[in-house]
């Protein structure tokens, strides 16, 4: 399990990358095939596609080769499917644990399917512990256990470890390689420590200081190992002081520890407060990115809503939540009917009556994006909701009145004054309404220890679509608007 | 600049850190204060405030005085801004530079605008550049000046170089604190220029190599430093093919390459190729977090929507797009309008039609929520769009028809069969026009070189509600259901 571009020499220490390398100082910024925005440019993606069309192996690969492994999982995830296999088997030495890795979950789902179980535990051995989870944890069970009968026992073990600890846990996403050394080391024993390791992990930024029961006790950072003497009992150079993450802890309460305290990397301990990994915050920023991405997708009842998730997948992510949005779009229709009789005789009730509820769904929608971030950044808890929820209210009503002089003027002169009277009304009413559920109802759910995020739409749009109707309905048959 | 709470003994290496630690190994798993999603109790800040109120400023200090900085700024950012004042008034040599880097961008603002221009500069002197660039930017220009006045003149130098870049670019952002050496050093070299060096950066994860033009030519991770041997030569050691940040990138795109090519660290580079400043991980976390969060926000047409942001501001930004809103919804009132005899004549057209509006509202904002994420994290770019267009419109028809059966069949059965048929068609229209919008204007938005998030939500909504009324409304006339 281990990177292979670096390589260590006999004596164990890294020799610079060769390769063609040295003839493209920063390829990274590579105008050949990358626009401004550090995507694959079109002409280059039709270029490789045309090389594919042709059977031209050779150019494929020729224009594929200088790619970074993240931008040949790119390449990979902008073709058709069909395309995909053609491409990996055009490039197969190209095809390293890296792209793997960076592959789009789906899109490695289902390319790692098409391949016979010994060929994908060729590729778990060469990947990191962490990444062979990812790959393995979305394989269905039977294709798991054919893969693992392949995979060297060491890993094999730390594999089943992995996925005993639940999904979107510290344990499940942890590495298992980290540096943890005693206490009554010096500083020029932890360098010589290092110097001979044959068993240490590629990239690691801070050393664990652990006591005999294997409890940690400290850390130290690496620039502070450098910067100390020789002579230094590490106990002088650590940091007591260091967040700990249980190992059963939330991904998304990981990521959020990780922003908070400015981490670089952690300690994850088990029930009795053994060390038993650590997490860094490379593999953390994909946590943060996807979780602090998904609420907007979640709030839009489109699931995952990723472009490669499976069309059957997608439909019946989003056709659930379409038909939820039937329901509450029948109670609002089961208020119009209530006042059928007023809309027959007065039809501009119904030219009115969806400036209503749209305008109150939007600010309900507002509101409500607000609360759900809040929450999901912990700035929203317990002890400020009352305030929040106060400060929603000023500003929904704020809202609601500068709508209501605009849309009770404009109806008040095309059509009657009550009219225009009644309508104000009824938005500020339904503003109001809106903002209240803005907060309320992803409260609600998160006190319910449901996700603010995946329901909350739903609740919300119907509440203010119900009063939206009603409010406006309601006030003009009192009013006796309707004649 | 460096941060108080590592300090350096007379020959400038580090000591431990003594104080309270000690007592308190993992104070950051502290069920005292903490919940378990690690966010202060309710009871802990009620006990704070009801100190405050008593005027017992003894009692808030020894409350207070175990948090770490960033829960310190959690606490301030929970309380009313006048308790905010007393607290701080309250702990005034725990208010330290940490605590202030942490605080939300709005809270630090108001709280540094209460303070004397010396006060605010005292603080400023001990930050880091980049957080004294973020506290001092949101300032008004006259404030500026007085704090930066009063700054030390090498900090004032560093911090009138960021601002003279462009908001959210990478020179705005980046550290000018790194580490950079020449090629020829051996790694015996390096170490000992660690071992002496007073102007390091607190922090730092690895070693910038440089010609002599200051051009950036490899990268040496720490960790590959203390694994390798004394004499050999840096340029053996180094990696030569690094990523390099151009001084002018947007945040955006920094924090995706931060995230493709899992970075830690990264060179900053200016115009003529020389190392500026490097980037660094931590910071770059609160980036991805934030533009990953923020489109949620602005589909809303909530503007920044942070739960800090004053009540005017938040009104300002949110009533814009109800306003805008309201426009949209007038089109759709004008379709209405149009066919205001049908529904006088047939009052069910008012009761079912805001349902195939709905429906429609809601696909689309699937389908657009899904689009602006792919386009956010560059997995939609022009060599796709045709490819994800095709895959959504499949999502579409499947998710219109299976609507269109459910609202078609109970329509025919409490209506008419054919308003039951005029209401199944009008919905698989409208849900396929949704899934087009929902692709294509926020596609279109972004190579305008707009931000598809911002206004994308009030086209699509436009959309799908005319072609909702009008396509239900215009078949129910055409076909004869109206009788």
């Amino acid at each position: 399990m281990s990177e292979s571009d670096r390589p260590l020499d006999d004596d164990g220490f890294l020799l610079a990358r060769e390769s063609a390398d040295e003839a493209r100082p920063d390829d990274r910024i590579d105008d050949e095939r990358m626009d401004e925005e550090n995507t694959l440019k079109k002409e280059y993606v039709e270029a490789v596609e045309q090389a594919l069309e042709d059977g031209d192996t050779k150019a494929v690969y020729e224009l594929v080769e200088p790619l970074h492994p993240a931008d040949i999982a790119d390449l990979l995830e902008l073709f058709e499917r069909e395309q995909r296999y053609q491409l990996a088997a055009a490039i197969t030495d190209l095809m390293t644990s890296e792209v793997v890795a960076e592959l789009n979950d789906y899109v490695r789902e289902d390319m790692m399917e098409a391949l016979p179980p010994e060929a994908v535990a060729q590729i778990v051995d060469q990947l990191e512990t962490d990444d062979a989870v990812q790959l393995i944890e979305d394989l269905d069970e039977a294709n798991q256990r054919a893969i693992l009968a392949e995979v060297e026992m060491e890993d094999r073990i730390a594999i089943q470890s992995a996925l005993s600890y639940p999904e979107e846990t510290a344990g499940r996403l942890m590495s298992r390689d980290f540096v943890a050394v005693p206490e009554h080391l010096t500083v020029g024993d932890l360098i010589d420590f290092l110097r001979d390791g044959r068993d240490l992990p590629d990239d690691f930024y801070e050393i664990f200081v652990v006591d005999e029961k294997h409890h940690p006790v400290g850390t130290c950072a690496l620039s502070w190992v450098l910067r100390a003497p020789r002579t230094i009992p590490l106990a002088d150079v650590m940091k007591r002081d260091q967040t700990l993450i249980p190992v059963l802890l939330d991904q998304e309460e990981v990521g959020l520890m990780f922003q908070k305290y400015n981490l670089i990397s952690a300690a994850v301990i088990d029930e009795n407060d053994r060390l038993v990994g650590q997490m860094t915050v490379d593999d953390v920023v994909h946590i943060i990115s996807e979780e602090a991405g998904e609420d907007a997708l979640l709030m839009s009842g489109a699931g995952e809503g990723d472009i490669n998730e499976p069309i059957r997948e997608a439909y019946s992510a989003r056709v659930r939540w379409l038909v939820a949005n039937l329901g509450t779009a029948l109670v609002a229709s089961v208020i119009i009917a209530l006042f059928g009789a007023a809309i027959e005789k007065l039809v501009a009730l119904a030219v009115l009556m969806p400036i209503v509820a749209s305008i109150g769904g939007n600010a309900g929608t507002q509101t409500m994006a607000v609360t759900v971030r809040a929450i999901a950044t912990n700035q929203l808890t317990r002890s400020n909701t009352r305030r929040i929820l106060l400060r929603e209210m000023r500003v929904a009503v704020l809202n609601g009145m500068t709508i209501a002089v605009l849309v009770g003027l404009a109806t008040g002169v095309i059509f009657t004054p009550t009219l225009g009277a009644v309508i104000a009304l009824a938005m500020v009413i339904n503003v109001v309404t809106a903002g209240f559920a803005g907060v309320m109802v992803p409260v609600a759910f998160e006190r319910l220890d449901q996700d603010p995020a995946v329901a909350s739409s739903v609740f919300v749009t119907m509440i203010t679509d119900s009063m939206g109707f009603f409010a406006f309905l309601g006030l003009a048959v009192a009013s006796g608007a309707v004649g």
